[in-house]
């Protein structure tokens, strides 16, 4: 029951969703705005898609776009799921962390504890950070070959889905110093710094010409 | 009966906004989004400074955060109205453009159209950019005077409030071509830019310690 009415942010109404985030409740917090932030970023991919596929004059690059918009729904998916995976696993490292700690027994479990939940606070941010990149190459793809009357659409998707990889990151480095498995841990913090990376290279490529 | 249906986005399911602005609808776009981005980041203030308020730890900036948190609320207020304004602005450039152009007369009405449009176009982002700015400053002043837990919350808002301004940059220097009053446009120009370079350096220093 709790995982069903956790996982439908996207279906509250979006006052409502800000209220919640302004709100004294921990969760949603940064994690949610980053994957809400990359959504609204790929939804604006898909539009430019949209608005390119049937226009004779970039007849040469319909199958492109199509392409591109199929590939961005999953990413647009992706994060949308990744809205509600970010809380989820918020309120079981903020379970964890509110576990008896008087006994040394209880102590070992409450440690075990905050280390499974880290990995999972951990994992769903780097998941949004994949994600986000992947929209972020639809939307170099685009760049140069879709409607040029919407190419500023495509600045703000890049805007956003880099901001969205920004803040994913910072979530997934709150999290790794409490993960057991130190070699997997520095894994992720390799994987998501070589993500941000790219990202920065990524965005600066399209914003290249914005003023 | 237009209006009042235009100025509901904000009540829209998250789910029902994504999917009109992932459509072939040309509205929203790019400043709704700059809009909600920004106010997901407004949100985030608050939730740090709700987080903040009644602790002991943090009783000395007890004020501080009530008084950020209820300007927050006023910039928070103001990119909520920004996704609508944005939408309906837009939509009034696009019927301009729809204007038949037939004869001179029909030209000239067109062209006083689009330029009238456009004045809306461009003040409708600028307004997105001075209430942004105005909540970098506003989780600037909470930097290292509120709850150290959250403190990547409020590098997730200056992200978020950065993007916002950069995207709504790119929808006022759309626009401005196209008004008539070229002084007045030049003077919009001059303060986005202003903005923009405030925002850089705010959303620096807030992010500064980030990993």
């Amino acid at each position: 029951m709790k995982y069903k009415e956790d996982s439908m942010i996207a279906e509250q109404k979006i006052n409502d969703y800000l209220n919640e985030l302004k709100s004294e409740a921990p969760a949603p917090g940064g994690g949610a705005v980053a994957a809400l932030t990359g959504a609204q970023g790929t939804a604006l991919i898909m539009m430019v898609a949209n608005l390119t596929i049937g226009k004779k004059k970039y007849a040469e690059y319909e199958e492109l776009n199509v392409s591109v918009r199929d590939q961005a729904q999953e990413v647009l998916d992706q994060l949308i799921r990744g809205i509600d995976e970010d809380k989820e696993a918020f309120e079981k490292v903020s379970e964890a962390y509110g576990m008896p700690k008087s006994t040394d027994a209880e102590k070992a479990a409450r440690r075990e504890a905050i280390a499974i939940a880290s990995l999972g606070a951990g994992t769903a941010p780097l998941a949004a950070c994949r994600a986000a990149r992947r929209g972020l190459q639809l939307a170099r793809e685009l760049l140069g070959k879709s409607n040029r009357n919407l190419v500023s659409d495509l600045y703000v998707s890049a805007l956003n889905l880099n901001a969205c990889i920004r803040a994913a990151k910072l979530n997934v480095l709150a999290n790794t110093p409490y993960i057991k498995d130190r070699e997997l841990a520095e894994l992720m913090e390799r994987e998501v710094q070589e993500i941000s990376e790219e990202a920065d290279a990524l965005s600066g490529e399209i914003l290249a010409d914005a003023k």
